[in-house]
């Protein structure tokens, strides 16, 4: 079993899973950049060291010093959160060469989800839908005219070293598409180092379905039901909610069977999000990618499962079989999660770091924050901006969303801007309370100047 | 339906009350006396009005000033939360005269069950098991000491118009039954301004556990399950928790249907709760009282219910029907609830009023924070001393123990010294955890000094 665990991140989901291991009576290992001495994660771990300056390269991406620290402390294992070091295949084995348990599936998992043309194909010879496209990467400008001819425009062009939303690109005729592969070519080669890009065909009318699925060593998937992600920004997710307004019981079962198959098919362990295209006018559903690591939306599924997550990835993780089996696992509810960011969304949701003079989260039934906040805290403009998630549950969805309301109503945070305007517009949005909307929502919607 | 209502209380229920009403789209009028100006709920409610100085008589209990904003302010509806005039039959009654829904029972059955010899006979007459004793009230020392006689030594002696632990004593023989008796009657006169006294056999190794019933007013009354409070200080209850260690399945079917008993035959309306000596050596419960109100600890019967207590309230006082039926209660989990009370636990519960310079409330998975404070609040002496209720929830009561724990932890009140060390003490205890204490647990255990 893991007696002491390292916690390779900041922010709320550092605190997430520090709070976790208190439960599981683990002692924790904070590590931290210069500019977060003073968050919350520091103070709550049982230890905590400084492992850098303010740069993400050089604190929480400095995997020698992560290790490091994990190896004087006499940590079991690390946690990597999200973003950061939690989808690096590279420092998985890091961990495995320093014999360190890494909470969180195999290296060797984490490179074939992570290079989108492995991945694609993994997934279609192992059953899962894939939506049409080129078989690997696009050798030239003629095999992707060629093929975008034979599927159709518009194509999407996406880099195989992308991710959440970098690297992307769509093309409605052959002038855009050879344009758009010089330049995702170009780009992908200095963000990423890798250049190689795939098409796929473009479906524009769909929504963003995801299935949360948890895996153990001894070959056991379940899958814990989708979240519906389709509220983005420049495809950034905002709102998430559970059930799906557009997933009935039979559909789930459709697509929890084929994330199960999808996670099977590379020998997945621990916590992952089979992300899925959702035509759902159409009822098709096509594998987007999947995120190896736990998601920021993963408290929507902890709500109406009833399964913590955290502690089910590092019980698997210390060896123990899951804790649940698929017949086990009952949906309850409903359930919604605002990400609620320093950002003034009277603004085009420019950065608002700075400091939060004053600081009181919404309780009582059916609310839960988490966050790395607090009165006086100073907000670094160094990290992403999210400062709190707020998750409601209801027994129904207007239930949910009139909680969340009242919730984001009393939540206090003077001192920076914060997107509790936007989402207290959008839950007022008739469109979104309808629950019939795509991807293209916040496109479509202006939410901070309704007419 | 109702569209607006007053909230006649303060603290924690007059928020949770608010939040409730938010969700419903209710109106929401706070009510406050002049010490309670800077109050959380006179800042959530939609409309605020000063009722009166800071003594409760002068303000809370004056029910001619809550009467005047409720109609002033075209209220549709009262809710009197717990305490102050909560169960006052004539501040029902008076709400009935004026055209006002009150939230709550008739005033009838507040009557009956409020005047503990006549509840004792309407439960006898109902087949609900009492405890062997008087029938009403003691006519004589005579009357009594032969009684005493009959159902045999220890007794206790109760005033009929006490409650809460006022007005209660317990006498082992002839001498102390005697002289108990005068004292009671004569506190009882002082105190409520009515002698009577009647006795029942002392049961001294036994749990508190009640029972949540709610009914509308259609004669439908169900059962939302067990509270096990037998952790008392004085006859306060420090922590609750459900479902009771010392409760089955069956034992909570027989209690509910006797609970359920009790309420139809005093045509209950609204919540309440049904308290039960329960003699878990022998399987045998006795009615102790009913309180006709919503209760402090009901927010761990909503976690394992997942039914809103104060909506359901809210509801069947405007005349809906119960949303729910017996069959439709399910019981999952464990909640337990700790009162987090301005007191000084090393300085044998000293009130300890004051500002609260820093307040962060602990969050996450799990855990429900309700409360009236806020960073910078400073409690007036004036009223009860409680804070905060913490409510955790957990799939396993080792988990719930757990993660009640890592939230105290983790709970920041700075400026006044509150009872949480006395939690994380008897969280830790070992007869505390083992589920196997009766209501004599903190007589025997010194927590705050363990040896």
């Amino acid at each position: 079993m893991i007696k002491k665990l390292l916690i390779a991140n900041r922010g709320e989901i550092a605190v997430r899973i520090i709070r976790a291991c208190k439960e599981m009576d683990i002692e924790t290992v904070a590590v931290y950049s210069e500019a977060d001495k003073e968050a919350l994660h520091v103070q709550l771990a049982d230890e905590a060291y400084c492992i850098g300056p303010k740069t993400s390269k050089e604190s929480y991406l400095n995997t020698a010093n992560v290790i490091s620290v994990a190896k004087l402390t006499d940590c079991d294992a690390i946690h990597p959160g999200y973003g950061f070091l939690a989808e690096n295949e590279d420092f998985a084995e890091l961990c495995r060469v320093c014999n360190i348990i890494f909470v969180g599936p195999s290296p060797e998992a984490i490179s074939k989800m992570g290079t989108k043309d492995v991945a694609r194909e993994t997934m279609k010879a192992a059953g899962v839908p894939i939506v049409p496209g080129s078989n690997g990467i696009i050798k030239d400008i003629d095999e992707a005219i060629s093929l975008a001819e034979k599927i159709g425009y518009p194509v999407i062009i996406k880099a195989t070293a992308g991710g959440g939303g970098k690297g992307i690109r769509v093309a409605r005729d052959e002038e855009e598409l050879i344009k758009g592969i010089n330049i995702t070519q170009q780009e992908a080669l200095t963000a990423f180092g890798n250049p190689g890009v795939y098409i796929e065909k473009y479906i524009e009318d769909f929504r963003h379905v995801e299935i949360q699925i948890i895996g153990d060593n001894y070959g056991n998937v379940v899958h814990l039901g989708e979240r519906d992600c389709s509220i983005q920004r420049r495809l950034q997710k905002l709102i998430e909610e559970t059930p799906s307004p557009a997933i009935d019981s039979e559909m789930r079962e459709e697509m929890g069977d084929a994330a199960v198959k999808a996670a099977k098919a590379v020998d997945y362990t621990g916590a992952g999000t089979i992300e899925f295209i959702y035509d759902y006018r159409n009822r098709k559903y096509y594998f987007m990618e999947m995120n190896t690591r736990i998601q920021v939306e993963h408290p929507i599924t902890e709500m109406v499962t009833g399964v913590d997550l955290i502690k089910e990835m590092i019980n698997v993780a210390s060896g123990e079989p899951l804790s649940i089996s698929q017949d086990e696992i009952q949906f309850n509810g409903f359930s919604i999660e605002c990400r609620i960011n320093a950002e003034n969304p009277e603004k085009n949701f420019m950065p608002s770091a700075g400091r939060i003079d004053m600081y009181l989260p919404p309780g009582g039934y059916g609310v839960r924050v988490d966050s790395g906040a607090y009165p006086g805290y100073t907000i670094p403009p160094y990290y992403d901006s999210m400062i709190a998630k707020v998750i409601s549950y209801g027994a129904t969805r207007e239930e949910a969303i009139a909680r969340m309301k009242r919730a984001l109503e009393e939540f206090i945070i003077e001192g920076v801007k914060t997107t509790i305007p936007f989402h207290l517009n959008l839950l007022d949005h008739e469109t979104f309370i309808s629950g019939d909307f795509n991807t293209k929502f916040l496109d479509i919607h202006d939410v901070m100047n309704p007419k």
